[in-house]
Formats: C-alpha cells, structure tokens, sequence
C-alpha cells in the first residue's frame, strides 16, 4: 500500500485527472488510485465545469491534500526533485512554468470545441474559428520547445510540460486535426509513452457514457 | 533604471496585470512598469480573452521572459526567496499553491458576470446563480485560511495569494456581494495595503474606456 493517494474521475473523459496522474507516475512515487465513478455528482460537477476543481485530480501524501494541478506539480517537484519535472535551468524553468501556466488557464475555445475523449475519432471534424487559434498557439509553443531544446520532449528529457499538455496530443487524434510532421512525431511520441498506452487502454475499458458533450469541460 | 520590466494592460480593467503587479510589488525586485495602451489590438484581444495570454502580465528579468502569472510568482520566489510570496512550511505551500490554481484556472462565471472595472459602482447588484456558487467557494477558501494560519493576510503575512486574489476583493466591492463581517475585513486590509491604493489611483486615472463587457475577462 503506497502512503499517496490519488483521487481521478474518468480516464476518457477527464483530461485533468490524465494530467495529474502523469504527473504523479513521472515523479516516481508509488501511488493508488481513487477512481470517482462518472456519475458521482460531484465529480459529474466538476467533468462539466459546473463546479470548482477541487475532488479532481487531488492527491494526498504525507498527511498533505494538493488538490490543483499545477500545485501538484510543484508538489510532486519539491518532493522528489530527481525526477526532472520542471528543467534544472532557471530560464528553462520559468519558460516551462509559463507554457503550462498557458495551458492551466487558457484555451478555454479548445477544451469546449474539442472535448478529451479516447474512445472517439471523427474524421474531417471541422474545427471552429476560435478554436482553431488556440490549435495554433499550441503548434507554436511546441515548435519553439522542440527547436530550442532538441526534443525528443518539450524541454528535452520528460518533464511536467509533456503531462499538461498530453491530453491536447489525444485531441488532436481524436478529432482529426492536420499538423505538419514534426507536430505529429511529437504526438507519437507522448502517445507511445508506456504510461499513456495504460491510461488509454483504461479508458477503453471504461463502462460510463457522458451525454452532456454540449457543455465544456 | 531597473532591470527588470513587467507589462501591464489597462488598471481599471485588467485583473491578471493587478496580479502580475502585485506580486512583483511583494517580491521587492524593482522594476519599470510597460503599460500597453487598451485600444493596442493584441492588448484588448487578450482583455477580451479572444486570444492568448501571453503579452500581459509579462516580466523581463535577467534576460528571461515569464509569461503567466503562476510561473511569475514562482519565478520571484526563487529570485527573492526572503520575500515571502510562498509560505516556508510546506504543507501550507501546497495550500497556498492550490488555492492560486483554483484562482488561475476556474471561476469563470465570476469573472464572465462580474468582471473587474474599478472605476464602477453597481449598489444591488444581482448575482448570477452561477457566479453566487463561485463567490461562496471563494469565501469557504478565505475563511479555512483566515482560520487555520489566523491572519490578517491569508497565509499569516502577505503571499501570493493575497496577490492572486486581491482582484475578486475589488469586484465584491464594485458589484456590491454581501459578506459576512470577516471577510469585508479581510477585503478593507487588501485594499488598504499601499500597493493596492497606488494602483487603484492610477486606475481612476486611466482616460480608456472599453465597451464590449459583454465578453467575459
């Protein structure tokens, strides 16, 4: 029995519970899951951005609740700073702060256009106008990452950059965007992690359907 | 000259410039604000949240650029670590670091229906249902703290926090939100503080006015 707990809520369609728990798998501690079942009212709440975020991701550890993402990276870091979740350099770090910050508060067009959901694919979805400028801010930020830092992830080795932003890469799957090569070879790349083909397989598994695919989340 | 910069937007309307601002006033780094005018197109996209937030707040410091407001407080935590913005006990770190996340990526009915506007007064008020759900969270998050850290700030001395919310303090203030007497208490100290009265005054300053508040930001 790991002495960390981890509170997620759907593996298909809950992209910060995906968040949280890569983050914690990256870090290296051991950790159980706590799985709220979909229909859990609060966590419906939470799934449909009726509620504020807080049963979801949430981890405890030693006697201590962290139940933000980015709080549970900062977490996670101080905790087990070997594990290279933010870049030992301090300007690599404030940009990886950044770019995740970005994706903590922004690409609200996003999220509602283009909901997680790893069951699904729609071929030739047509993506909205708005939402089609956060597509392309994030193209921006990863090309900018890739150059800079050489890859084969965002800021070279692994870190807590490629956990926030690893629900996009299976959205842009999911609903059939076109992004140029380089794009794509990132995707492969998260999407082959070998914790992501268990967090996918899981969600295939899953039973629970959503029907309110109308409201953001 | 300072050297370091942080761009701002319009005072009166712009709450994540206020945070920005705030938290490097609490670092004590010194620094030259950069105001981008309120008609500039990229500036007003971003109040208007039709685009990302990457040009405001904005700080240059040492030949590094942070773009996001979390990833700034966490930079000046570590440029000015005696300046308090994290608590130093770090089960009330990861307290401070989730209530800031649930400020930086949630409540968005709060600040859709209720946007920050310094220069108005709106006696009676009346709160949406959903925007009512997001003031209660913010009052249970002040009231926990307030209690568990016994003030007068919210983690005992200033922090990020303080910083992260002082916005929402303005908006119960011009909106006219009734609160019971500990948190008004609690507001009149944030708005008491020097930093908040020089920056208040600059707003009623501010000739700009914006028109489509129909657009939640």
């Amino acid at each position: 029995m790991a002495n960390a707990t981890l509170t997620i809520s759907s593996k298909n369609y809950s992209s910060w519970s995906l968040r949280g728990w890569l983050l914690t798998k990256f870090s290296g501690l051991p950790f159980d899951e706590v799985v709220m079942p979909a229909d859990d009212p609060g966590a419906r709440a939470e799934l449909l951005l009726l509620s504020p975020s807080i049963l979801v991701p949430c981890l405890f550890h030693d006697g201590i609740k962290v139940w933000d993402t980015l709080a549970i990276a900062e977490y996670l870091n101080e905790v087990c700073p070997d594990a290279g979740l933010l870049p030992k350099e301090r300007a690599e770090r404030a940009h990886c702060r950044s770019i995740c910050g970005e994706m903590h508060s922004g690409f609200a067009a996003l999220r509602s256009a283009l909901p997680m959901n790893l069951k699904a694919h729609f071929p030739g979805f047509k993506v909205w106008a708005r939402a089609q400028t956060d597509v392309e801010r994030i193209v921006t930020i990863w090309h900018e990452c890739l150059a800079q830092y050489g890859g084969p992830y965002l800021f070279g080795e692994r870190s807590c950059a490629d956990a926030m932003f690893a629900p996009v890469v299976t959205r842009f799957v999911t609903y059939d965007v076109k992004l140029d090569p380089d794009i794509v070879a990132y995707g492969e790349r998260i999407l082959a992690m070998p914790e992501m083909r268990q967090w996918i397989a899981d969600a295939q598994q899953e039973a629970e359907e959503i029907d309110e695919l109308d409201i953001e989340f």
